[in-house]
C-alpha cells in the first residue's frame, strides 16, 4: 500500500535548528550595545523572510541576513570586526559535525526492505556535506535536495521515481514543508515534531485521515505496518 | 551513437561571468581608498578559493567572500555602509534578468529530437530561478543542478538516466567542469569557450580524440551529425 517513504533530514534525521538558535544567541549578544534581544531577533526574522525568495533556505542566506540585520539595526555604524565575527559564526555552523537524532539508525534498519528517499531542502553543498557526514546515504534509494518543498516539487520527485502519490508517505518535523504539500498531492504524512522548529515552518495541523503524528521516528516502522494492515 | 547530450548553463546557454566581473569592478572601486585594484582582485580570488569547499559555487558565496575580503583588506576598518553596498550588489546579481547567448534557441531547436539534459552547478535556488527565467526548461528531458561537476557527480547523473558514458556528449565553456570529468568517464565533450570564464575553471586542453572545440553552440548540431556519420 505504501510503496515509498520520503524522509526529511534537518531536525528529522539530524539536529539542525539548535545550531541556528545557538548562533542567533551569539549574534544577539554581539549587538547588545545597540539593541535589546527582542528587537534583534524580530528584525533578523523579518530580514530573513524578506530575503527568502532570493536566498532560499540555508546557512549562507542566514549569514547574509545576519550581516544585513546588523547594518540595518545600527544604521550602518556596525564595525567591520563585528561583521567578521558574524562570518566566523556562520563558518562554524558550516563545519559543525552532524548529530543524528536518537533512534534514527534503528528506524532506518527496521525499514531497510523499503524504498526510502531522503527529501531535504536548502543549500546544495551544505546538505550534501551533512548527508555524507551522517553516514546514512547508503540507506536511501535516492537523495533529493530541493530549493523548496511545495506540492509541485514533491510531484516532480514522485514522477521521477514513478511513485503514485497515494502510495507515498512523507515523514518530517515541518507541518508546512513535510506534511501539507504531500497531503495536498493525495499522499500520507507522518508528522514528527521536534522541540525546535523554525517559526516559518509552523502551520496549523489539518484534520486529515492521511496525517499521523508520531512522538519519535522510532514509531515510524510501526505506523507503516498499521497502515498496511488497514488498522 | 550519441544517445544523450548534456548542456552546461552558465556561459554556455546564458551570460553569467560578465555579471560577476561588473560586480567585482564596483567592489574594487568601493575599496579604492584602501587598496589598489590588483590587491583587491587578488585577495578576493584567494578568499573565494579558501571558501569554495564550504560555500560552493554561486552568488551567495561570492557575496560572503566580498564581505570577508573587505574586512581583511581594511583590517576591520571597513564601515557598515560599505558592507551594505556589497550586499546590494549581490542582490542585484540575484535579480538580474537572464541573457541568452546568441544561437542558443536555434541550436536547441536543431537538437529537439534528442535527449537533452541541462547540467549545471552552483546555488540551487539561483540556478532554478535562471532556468525558469530562461524559458528553456521545456527543451530538456531533465535538469540536474550539482554542487560540483566531478567524474563522480556526472557518473551519478548518467546512471540515474541509464545513459552509457561512451554514448554521452557534454557541451560547455569550462575545460575543468564540462570537459575533463566527462572525458575521464569515457564520454565525448564539446568545448565551447566563452570570452569570459572564471580563472578557477581554466585547465589545459588535453589532446584527446573525443574532445571537440567549437566556436559557438550553433556548431553543436553539426558536430553531432559528423560524429554519428563517423566522419
Amino acid at each position: 500500500m505504501i510503496e515509498a517513504i520520503g524522509l526529511d533530514a534537518d531536525d528529522t534525521l539530524w539536529e539542525n535548528e539548535t545550531f541556528f538558535r545557538v548562533t542567533e544567541s551569539e549574534f544577539v549578544a554581539m549587538l547588545s550595545d545597540h539593541c535589546d534581544s527582542e528587537a534583534v531577533t524580530g528584525r533578523l526574522y523579518e530580514v530573513e523572510r524578506r530575503n527568502l525568495a532570493r536566498y532560499g533556505f540555508g546557512i549562507k542566506g542566514f549569514m547574509l541576513s545576519m550581516v544585513q540585520t546588523a547594518i540595518e539595526l545600527t544604521d550602518g555604524r556596525v564595525d567591520g570586526r563585528t561583521i567578521g565575527r558574524i562570518l566566523d559564526l556562520g563558518q562554524e555552523m558550516l563545519a559543525h559535525p552532524v548529530d543524528l537524532i536518537a533512534g534514527v539508525p534503528q528506524a532506518l534498519d527496521a525499514m531497510s526492505g523499503r524504498r526510502l528517499i531522503l527529501i531535504t531542502k536548502g543549500d546544495l553543498i551544505d546538505q550534501e556535506r551533512k548527508i555524507a557526514a551522517s553516514g546514512l546515504a547508503e540507506r536511501f534509494e535516492s537523495v533529493e535536495i530541493l530549493a523548496d518543498k511545495t506540492p509541485e516539487s514533491y510531484a516532480r520527485v514522485l514522477d521521477r521515481h514513478a511513485i503514485r502519490p497515494d502510495r507515498f508517505l512523507m515523514a518530517g518535523n515541518s507541518m508546512k514543508s513535510d506534511v501539507l504539500p504531500v497531503l495536498e498531492l493525495g499522499g500520507f504524512a507522518a508528522f514528527i515534531p521536534h522541540d525546535l522548529t523554525w517559526v516559518a515552518e509552523h502551520a496549523d495541523a489539518p484534520d486529515h485521515t492521511r496525517l499521523h503524528q508520531l512522538a519519535t521516528i522510532a514509531d515510524l516502522p510501526k505506523l507503516l505496518a498499521c497502515l498496511e494492515a488497514g488498522t
